[in-house]
C-alpha cells in the first residue's frame, strides 16, 4: 500500500492490509487533524486499507497533523450513521457520533442555520459579501449559502503571494463560473500599491498581522461601496477558539469582547457574520470534500511561525486528551464569559473617530490600514492634506472586477 | 562526562566538553523547566561541562521537561548577575535577566513581599498555618516565611500514600527540627478512616481531585479549630497558570473567580493566601535547592494523567515559544479580569449553608469532603442522625500531633 501524505509532500510504503487507526498510530497522527481518501472516498478509523490501495492523508487543521494516537476506539465492524444507520463515512469523537455521506451534509447546513438564526446572522433579503480566499472554510460557506438560497456573493482580495495566490485566484474563479455565482475581485497591489509579501518585508507589523488587516479593511470597503448588508467570513470553530486562547492568554479584554460571531454594523463598518463558528475544521474540510469542491488545500507560504498555528497546536494537544476542549472553550465563551466583556468593546467603540486619511472608523488620527499602507509606500502621514483627504474620502467607490454577473 | 537524569531516573554518557544549553538541546529539554547542578551548584545554559563530570538535570515543572530546544541564547561568556553584576547563577527567560545567588534568593523574597503586600495576606502578628507537602514549594514557602519574621507554623497532613508519604513526612520533621519550627501532623486515615490511594480506587472523584478537597477540608478545619488567622500554601505561578487555564477553556466562572491570590476569611472558612503566586516552578526549586532545603523531588506516584499536567504541559509549549505567557495570563487576569467574574464567587458564597454532617460552609445538604467520605467508607448519607451531628458539630478539636513546641 502506497500512502501519500500531504504536507508535508511525500509517499510512504505500509505492508499489509491494516486499519486505517493503525496506519495512523504508526504514523502517530492524530485522526481528528486528517482526512483519510482513497479513490475520492473518505475512510474511517476502522476501514481497512490494503496491498494495492494509493490512500491520501489529508491534513485539515492548520499547524499540521502530528500529536498524539488516539487511544479509544471501537471494536469490531465499521461504525453507522447516527441518524440513519447507514455505514459512516466520518467519525466525529466531540459529537461521539459518526455519520454517513447524505446526514453529514445536513448536519453541516443545520449547525450553520443554528448559527444563524442564534444570532441573526441575515435574512433572506440580504446581501451578503462572502470573504473567499480558495480555502475549504471560506468555499464551504459560499456553497451552503448558495444552497440555502441566499443571496450570497463571493469576494476574492489579490495578496499578491506568488503561485499561492494564482492559485487560489483560479480555484475561486473555477468555482463561481460552475455555480452561476456573482464573484467580486480586488487586487491589492493595484488598488493600494502594496502586496503581502512586500509588506511583511518592509512593515513593522508581521505578515499575517497585515495581511488580516488589509483583508478586514477591503472587504469592509467594497462592502460599504457596493451596497451589501453584511460580510461573511469563513472561520470556524478552530480558528475562533485559537484566537480566543490568544487574547484571553493576554487578556486582551476588548479583543475578547468582538470576538463574537456577529458585530454588528456601527458607522462606518458593515456587519460581519461567522456562520461556520459551530463547526469544526475538519467538519468544513470534509464538507468540502463530500461536496466536490475543488479548494487549495496547502497552507499560505507565509505562515511559518504565526502564533495562531502554536494556540491550534495547544488546543489540538488538549482536545486529543479531551474531545470537545475547543467546543467548550469557544462556545463556553460564547454563554457565559462574553457579557462580562462587553463593556471593553463599548468603551472602544466611543472612542472612534474617522481616519483623516480614508474616513473609516479608527482610534487615532490614521487609521491602522494607512499607517501600514503608508510605512510600507514610504509616505509620511503627517498634518492631514485636504485635497488628498477630499479625494479618499468622496464618494468614488474602490473598482472591482466583477465575474458572472 | 555522565548525566544522571531524574525522571525518568537514568544516566546518559555524553563526550567531550560542550554547554549546558548545547547537552540540552541534544536531549530535547527545554532549559526552563530543569535545574543542571553540578557538585551541588546550579549551572547556567553558558556553563561549560566536560569529561568527568557527573551532572544532574532535575526537573523542577510537573509534568516532565521535554518539550522544544531553545533557539535564541547568548554568546560569548557566561550570563552576569543582573544586579550587580557577579557571575549569574540562574537564568530567568521570562525577566530576560540572570542572577547570583544572593541576588536571586533577594529577587524570591521580594517577590514573596510584594505579594504580601499588594494581596494584604497578612500582619506580622498574624498566626500563619503553613500547608506542607514536603515539596519544594511549600518548604521554601515555610523557610521564606520564618525567615521573614513571621508566626508561620508548619502543618503536614499524612495522605497515606505509602512510601512517597513516608519520606514526604520525614523531610517536613526533619526541616521542623533543624530549625526549631513548630509543625503540627495530621493522619487522614487515623482522623477520617480513608487515605488517598482508597480514594481512588473507591470513590467517583480522580484520586487528585479528593486529595485536594481533602487537604483543603482538614487545613481548614485545623486553621479553626488551632486559632489560626490565615491558611498559607504553595502555590506557585505555574500551578495557578494551569488551574486558570482549565477553568477558562470550560469557562467555569465561580472557580474563574475563585482563583485569587486572597481568599477572604468567611463564616467556617479560615483566609486563604498564595504567597508564592508571582514565581514560576523553576525559581521555587532553584531557591529550595540554593538555600538547601531537603524536598521530595518526586512527583506523586498517583498523579500520572492528571489534567492539570496537560494543561501545565500546554502552557510550558506556549511558554517556551514566548517567555513571559504564563506570567501575563495569571498576573494579566488579576489585573484585568478577575473583577469581571466576582460576583459568580458572590453568588456561591451567598448560597452557603452549614453541611448537616459536619457544619462546614457547602451549597448542598453535606459538603463534598463528607459526601465523598461517606462514599469511601460506604456509609449512607441519609437524614441527619441529631446525635452524630451534635457529636461533629461539638466544639471538640480535631486532635493533632505537635512538634517543635
Amino acid at each position: 500500500m502506497t500512502l501519500r501524505l500531504r504536507n508535508p509532500d511525500r509517499e510512504v510504503e505500509v505492508a499489509g492490509a491494516r486499519r486505517v487507526r493503525e496506519v495512523l498510530a504508526d504514523l502517530a497522527i492524530d485522526p481528528d487533524t486528517v482526512l483519510v481518501i482513497r479513490d475520492r472516498t473518505l475512510l474511517t478509523r476502522e476501514d481497512v486499507v490494503g496491498e494495492d490501495d494509493l490512500v491520501e492523508i489529508r491534513p485539515v487543521i492548520s499547524g499540521g497533523s502530528d500529536g498524539a494516537p488516539r487511544r479509544r476506539h471501537r471494536s469490531g465492524s465499521g461504525p453507522r450513521c447516527r441518524r440513519c444507520r447507514a455505514p459512516a463515512v466520518i467519525e466525529l469523537r466531540r459529537h461521539n457520533s459518526s455519520f454517513c455521506q447524505p446526514c453529514f451534509v445536513h448536519h453541516v447546513h443545520e449547525q450553520v442555520r443554528r448559527a444563524v438564526k442564534d444570532h441573526r446572522m441575515f435574512d433572506p433579503e440580504d446581501r451578503i459579501l462572502v470573504a473567499v480566499s480558495g480555502g475549504k472554510d471560506s468555499l464551504a460557506l459560499w456553497e451552503i449559502l448558495l444552497g440555502q438560497g441566499y443571496r450570497a456573493t463571493g469576494m476574492y482580495l489579490g495578496l499578491g503571494i506568488g503561485d499561492y495566490s494564482d492559485r487560489s485566484g483560479s480555484v475561486v474563479r473555477a468555482f463561481a463560473e460552475e455555480r452561476g455565482a456573482e464573484l467580486l475581485h480586488v487586487d491589492l497591489r493595484q488598488e493600494y500599491g502594496f502586496d503581502i509579501p512586500t509588506a511583511g518585508a518592509k512593515g513593522s507589523r508581521s505578515t499575517c498581522s497585515v495581511c488580516g488587516l488589509s483583508k478586514r479593511y477591503v472587504f469592509n470597503r467594497v462592502a460599504l461601496d457596493h451596497g451589501f448588508d453584511v460580510v461573511a467570513t469563513g472561520h470556524n470553530l478552530d480558528d475562533e477558539a485559537a484566537t480566543l486562547l490568544g487574547n484571553t492568554l493576554r487578556w486582551q479584554t476588548e479583543y475578547i469582547a468582538r470576538q463574537y460571531p456577529v458585530l454588528p454594523e456601527r458607522e462606518g463598518m458593515v456587519k460581519k457574520v461567522k456562520p461556520l463558528h459551530r463547526l469544526s475544521e475538519r467538519e468544513t474540510a470534509a464538507y468540502a470534500f463530500l461536496q466536490g469542491i475543488d479548494y487549495v488545500v496547502e497552507e499560505c507560504p507565509l505562515v511559518a511561525g504565526n502564533t495562531q498555528l502554536r494556540y491550534k497546536d495547544a488546543l489540538n494537544h488538549l482536545e486529543a486528551g479531551s474531545p470537545g476542549t475547543k467546543a467548550s472553550f469557544y462556545l463556553g465563551y460564547l454563554d457565559r464569559a462574553a457579557d462580562r466583556f462587553r463593556d471593553a468593546d463599548a468603551a472602544a467603540a466611543a472612542a472612534l473617530v474617522p481616519c483623516e486619511r480614508c474616513g473609516q472608523p479608527t482610534t487615532g488620527r490614521f487609521c491602522a490600514f494607512c499607517r501600514a499602507r503608508a510605512q510600507m509606500l514610504g509616505e509620511r502621514l503627517g498634518a492631514p492634506r485636504p485635497d488628498q483627504v477630499a479625494a479618499e474620502l468622496s464618494d468614488e467607490t474602490l473598482p472591482v472586477e466583477i465575474y458572472g454577473r
